[in-house]
């Protein structure tokens, strides 16, 4: 098997799970909260930022672990990844999700196959997923430029602060939100709702990759691959 | 005392504190929180992910803290340790681990003995144990061969968030599945339940075995000892 | 770009993702938490905490990550930076300060401008005040100079300490009393009990000055930048 | 100042901020919780884990920071300093400890002398006492000598676990349990139950040190100071 291959498939399984957290952690949350949606919002939170830590310790030396086509987006253009790895990245992205979506419905005895009726819109929601991935993107130029060994646990965190301080609960991924629409459960959002967030999430990341550009200068920092 | 009559010591203790951990936290956590779950499952799953971290920091460089009989198991299946001390580990888990929930009970002033009438059952049940199981001995072959410093916080926080994605809260070990079938309490699964899960979680450890060769291969990989 | 333009746009870009989400997730926990204040101010903690060690973490080498005029206050009479330098940090911690403020009430569809009604005033808050920055800056000075790889956790933590020990839950900082007084919100104060709050925090941060030229002298400890 | 003098004023300190942590925090979570205990059982572990991380980082590479007069007293039995210091380290850590308790009720608006009357009895809750200051010996001896950069993390997450498994939630130290009978908050105890605990406390405290030299000897396991 080549790298690249490797990488892929790191890629497919770690969005995998990822999503299988996302979605069965917001079941289970709001299973169990008895509607008090500041603690179900908790346990999803606590759920989705110790896997985040666990699958970039693991998957980051083999394929980068974006999990996540904004973050590949900005990688291509900042030249670490080319344009056909980009595009397999995504599709994995989105297919192992979809997957894992689907797994966490039947783990918890729901039909697999949803569609979300849960709307999330306008501007206040749509600044809300600019700045979480504004955010997102600028923690992974600036930790994988500066302090590469603390990438896993600096993305973790970043992601456990956006779900509570973005108006939209932080989805900052276009794979996760086309996910998520195929979730009638917490975690959901309608499918009208998906490309307002998209458009959003991109904006956010490219304001991000400028910013990184001048906060983190390649030529005049350290500059290491994440270890 | 040779290392592997310590290695079986360090075993039994860990299991101890680990059971008794799982099984305090959670009577403690149904008492105090007014029956909430939602809240119950916060405390219990804080202080189950906190003492996982610690037992492996200390007790990995003497056992491998292993804790469970489906990662010796898969450890036995690589090439890591031989079948005798394999059985021995087992041994070690089950007895270390039913001392701790019989001291957990003793603690809370409730009858040492005890038989779970908590059923947990159903294709959604099993499907939750095998995918956290999966997830679990993933997690420990991935970080193991790629990022061995970071193995105690990685699989700490696996389990703290499978605590809140499977449907069956990740028992995800054969031994604390027993174990717990020996408490009537937040925590216990009934007798009868106990074959179900432990063919689930060794279904999921076999996987992810086989995709650890995949994802982390032995030839191409930085392949370290955890220290 | 000179280092020190780039420092002060750190300065700026941190105080801004930091006070929005001091703001941004007092709001969201108000929101769900249905009056249980215990409960939002776990959400507020958690997102404060995480959201330091990201900003330390990536910030921390370009401008040492204060977003703090207490801390760059000591941080100059220690001779760490020139006093030009450190009104201009002054400057860009309250002007990132209160844009993140402005974007996290515009997130949240909530007007734009607002002026804090809540009084927060007295000896014991005061106290609190004085105690939550000592703390603070005694961290700083403590693990630059001790740990530094452990600055970016041990600040973290000591701020999700200090917002439940401290009868204020711990300002502990000039620029985001006074860009709190601008939100009428969970987390806000108003103008009136701003004074209170900044001379109680510069006698704790000059008393923490002291104390650890004791606990920590730079000529007997070892003394390294934070890496 | 010599280094012994520095070290006595690193434990007044650091049991000061540590007991004011202990008591503070249970007097918030114990007004904002609106009478759910679990959710003022989880702000006060978060808080006594996240300042237990911070005073250890920073202060145990000048004192060993212990806070704790059982700890110092297995310290001592196993060479690791003299006799007088070790009189000397439990008197500031109750002196310390004491000024920590009282500044708490200050901040609060409460009156400074106080006695608890919380009893805290029976065998169960002694079990408790013991069980948790083994399990805190335990983790100092192993990750003292087996991962020495991980003991402030370790010492921080096993109290984390132990305020929750334990029955007594953990008091598991001598100065902080005299130090609490003088707080009629969530955190006291009352005088006549401090005996029992106490006891308890060394029994606990002699096993691990027992159990330690078994599982981490010295001679066999790569011995470090902490660092």
């Amino acid at each position: 098997m080549t790298p690249e291959i490797r990488a892929l498939w790191a890629e497919a399984v770690g969005s995998f799970l990822l999503f299988a957290t996302v979605i069965g952690s917001g079941i289970m949350a709001d299973r169990l909260s008895g509607g008090n949606v500041a603690v179900a919002l908790l346990g999803n939170t606590l759920a989705t930022g110790a896997m985040l830590f666990v699958l970039i310790t693991m998957l980051g030396p083999v394929s980068g672990a974006h999990f996540n086509p904004a973050v590949t987006l900005v990688m291509q253009l900042s030249g670490a990844i080319r344009v056909r790895l980009a595009l397999g990245y995504a599709a994995a992205q989105v297919l192992g999700g979809v997957a894992g979506v689907w797994v966490a419905h039947a783990m918890f005895d729901l039909p697999v196959w949803q569609v979300s009726h849960h709307l999330r819109s306008g501007p206040g929601q749509w600044l809300g997923e600019a700045v979480a991935t504004f955010g997102l993107v600028l923690t992974i130029f600036g930790t994988v430029r500066m302090r590469p060994a603390w990438v896993p646990a600096s993305v973790a965190l970043y992601i456990t602060a956006a779900y509570w301080f973005t108006s939209s609960t932080s989805f900052a991924n276009p794979a996760i939100t086309l996910a998520r629409a195929l979730s009638d459960t917490f975690a959901g959002i309608a499918p009208a709702s998906v490309p307002g967030f998209i458009v959003a999430q991109i904006a956010g990341a490219l304001i991000a990759l400028a910013t990184a550009s001048v906060l983190f200068p390649a030529d005049e920092t350290p500059a290491k691959a994440p270890a």
